[in-house]
Parts: C-alpha cells; sequence; structure tokens
C-alpha cells in the first residue's frame, strides 16, 4: 500500500489494537494518533465532521479517506494477503467469525473488561449493574463455543491463522480484566499462545 | 454457484430475510428451511451439532457446510458480482456498514422490534424493560447517522447497491415495529424506496 496509514485510537482498545497487529503481522508501517475517550476526544464537532460521524475510534484513516469499525480496517489492510484465505467458502467463514466477534464476543466480553478494569465496578450505574450476569453468561458462551471449535483445529479457519483469530484474540487474550477465567477454555488458552509465537506479533502494549 | 444452497431461517428474522433478498437480487436461487425460534427449534442438540453451534439462526448451508452469521453469508452470495463493489476502499467501506449494521443497528432496532412486536411489551422482564430507553435512544442515533449519510449519496457505498444497503435495509424497513418513525428520516425514506424499486427486489413477507 502505498498511500499512508494513520490510526485513530485509544491504545489500549482491543479493538484498535487488531488493527495495529494485522499492520504488524502484514509488516505495513502506520502511523498512531492518540485520543482520550474518556476525556470525550472522539466527540468533538471536528472528530465527528472528519473522521468519524458516528464517535467512535478506532478509525484508519489511508490517504484522504476514512474506514471506521475495526474489523472492516483489517480487512482493507489485509485482502489479498496470507491473513485473508484464498478460498471463497473459506473467506466467508473468516467473516463470519468476525461478525460473531462483534456481535457475540465483544458486547460481552470487552464491555465487562471496560466496566469493571477501566470505568471500575463502583462506578456503574444501576442498569449496568443490572446487565452485569447476563454479560458474564453470554461471554461465557462465547468462550465455550470458541474453545470447543479449536479443540478441534489450530486456527478459526482452517489450520492457518487469518483475520478472525486477530480479531478474536484482541479481547480474548485480556478477557481476565472482565471477570473471566482462561484456564476454564484449554484449547483457547493454546490458541493464544499459537498467535503469540507467529513471527510479526506485537503485544497489545507494544 | 453450481452448490446446493439451503437458507436456516426464520422467515421473519430481517436477518434472515438479508440473505434471501441477496439471493433474489443476483437471481440465485435458494431453498428454504423454517425454523419456530419461539420454540426453540434452533437449540435442539442436532440443530448444534450440524447447523450452527451457537444455536441461530439464519444459517446459509452451501452444499455440506454451513455458513453462520448473517452478514456474512451474503457475502458469500454475492462476492464478485455487482453487489460488492471492485474497488479496495469501497469494498472496506461496505464492510465497514455491515459491522455498523450488528454493532450499532442490529441490537437496538432489530430487539426493540422483536421485544415490543413479537414478545409483548407485557411479557419482556425488568430488565429488558429497563434496558428500552438506552436502545431507542441509540437506534434513533444509528437511524440520524444513516440518514446524514444518505443526504448527500444515493446509497451507502457511492453510487449503486452493495451489500451494506442490503444488511441496512432488513430492519430499517420494519423499525415502526420496534416504535421508531422513519418520517423522522426522509433521507432513509427515499433510500428505502430506491432499494425497493430496485430490479430483482423481493419484499420480506415472499
Amino acid at each position: 500500500m502505498t498511500e499512508r496509514l494513520i490510526l485513530h485510537e485509544y491504545s489500549q482498545s482491543g479493538n484498535c489494537y487488531k488493527i495495529r497487529l494485522t499492520a504488524a503481522l502484514l509488516g505495513v508501517p502506520i502511523e498512531r494518533r492518540e485520543y482520550d475517550i474518556m476525556q470525550g476526544e472522539t466527540r468533538t464537532p471536528e472528530f465527528l465532521a472528519t473522521v468519524n460521524p458516528n464517535g467512535r475510534i478506532p478509525v484508519l484513516q489511508a490517504g484522504a479517506r476514512f474506514i471506521p469499525e475495526s474489523n472492516a480496517a483489517c480487512f482493507y489492510l489485509a485482502e489479498g494477503g496470507a491473513l485473508v484465505p484464498a478460498d471463497r467458502f473459506e473467506r466467508a467463514d473468516m467473516l463470519r467469525w468476525m461478525f460473531f466477534e462483534q456481535y457475540h464476543h465483544e458486547p460481552n466480553i470487552a464491555t465487562l473488561r471496560f466496566w469493571l478494569a477501566f470505568v471500575g465496578a463502583e462506578q456503574l450505574d444501576p442498569l449496568q449493574r443490572a446487565m452485569l450476569p447476563g454479560k458474564k453468561q453470554a461471554g461465557e458462551a462465547a468462550l465455550k463455543l470458541m474453545d470447543d471449535h479449536l479443540a478441534r483445529q489450530s486456527f478459526f479457519v482452517g489450520e492457518s491463522l487469518s483475520l478472525a483469530d486477530v480479531a478474536l484474540y484482541a479481547y480474548t487474550h485480556v478477557a481476565g480484566d472482565g471477570g473471566f477465567d482462561l484456564a476454564d477454555y484449554p484449547a483457547v488458552t493454546s490458541w493464544l499462545r499459537r498467535i503469540e509465537a507467529t513471527p510479526g506479533y506485537v503485544p497489545m502494549s507494544a
């Protein structure tokens, strides 16, 4: 890619990390611009008018154009390369797991992490507190489904790493912050180690 | 596509309708198999073992293989055709709106429709009732963002119909069932009519 790539991000967000990890695995350089979401820096009139009308990070800037939604940004970076399967069915299956991540995994596992480790349990409002058990249960169900799948194969789509793994890795490897015990999911734990052993891997803190 | 295609569905679900609409616009024949989700027919041991371990519809069966997650199934059907842009940025931008749909639109607009028009307001549990205002507000915000975008262009990605439009059409056109008033969103309303005028369009009831 010859255009300038800038990641508009909050570096502790798993959704932002996904894009950094994708770029690192591909060896594609990206610049980074940090926003303090706790201080509303993604809701300013300027951000809404130019970066993302939805007021959220991450957004990948490619030249003068912007791609919100983490998994779409990863797809933009990776299409045509080794992280996107060449087979039509497998490519759709990769997207299946990426949509699973945004619908069944992130709203439970990432939200509990944000509420418990960033906002703080004592700061939650009564509705958020009432939602904790349901999100815990749905997050455990997502991890169980992942564990069953990974007991039969090395990566989410067949036997090689794809964006499906990158997308699901981002919040799974820090699920402990949200009160999940990954020791309950041995196949998931082995898969985390396989990803971390991949050439080009960078940790969330990098 | 030469393989046999079977849609495992609950026909009143917008997520299932997306796949039928995609197939109809492409002129691809699909068989349909109906499940009564109210009676738990997608949670049977057989369904979980063969169709979808996540216990949900829609699932697109392609030959002997299965694709859960509605937007992944649409992508499988449409890739390489007129509903998926040929340009790399536009293809990622299409996925951006499809992820927006599953994260910001469907959990609010489709869930309110399900709760209010299918389950019934008086059958909701106290937590669901407490979640109504937040989902209403987030659903209105999604519609407002769509309306602002569609005030500037005919379809979500540039000037031609793509899967982004199909994905967002499915629950937007029945948002009234969830208590939303589409008269507040004139650009969305015009866009709905443009989709309905597209050759091959089929209504949800077909």
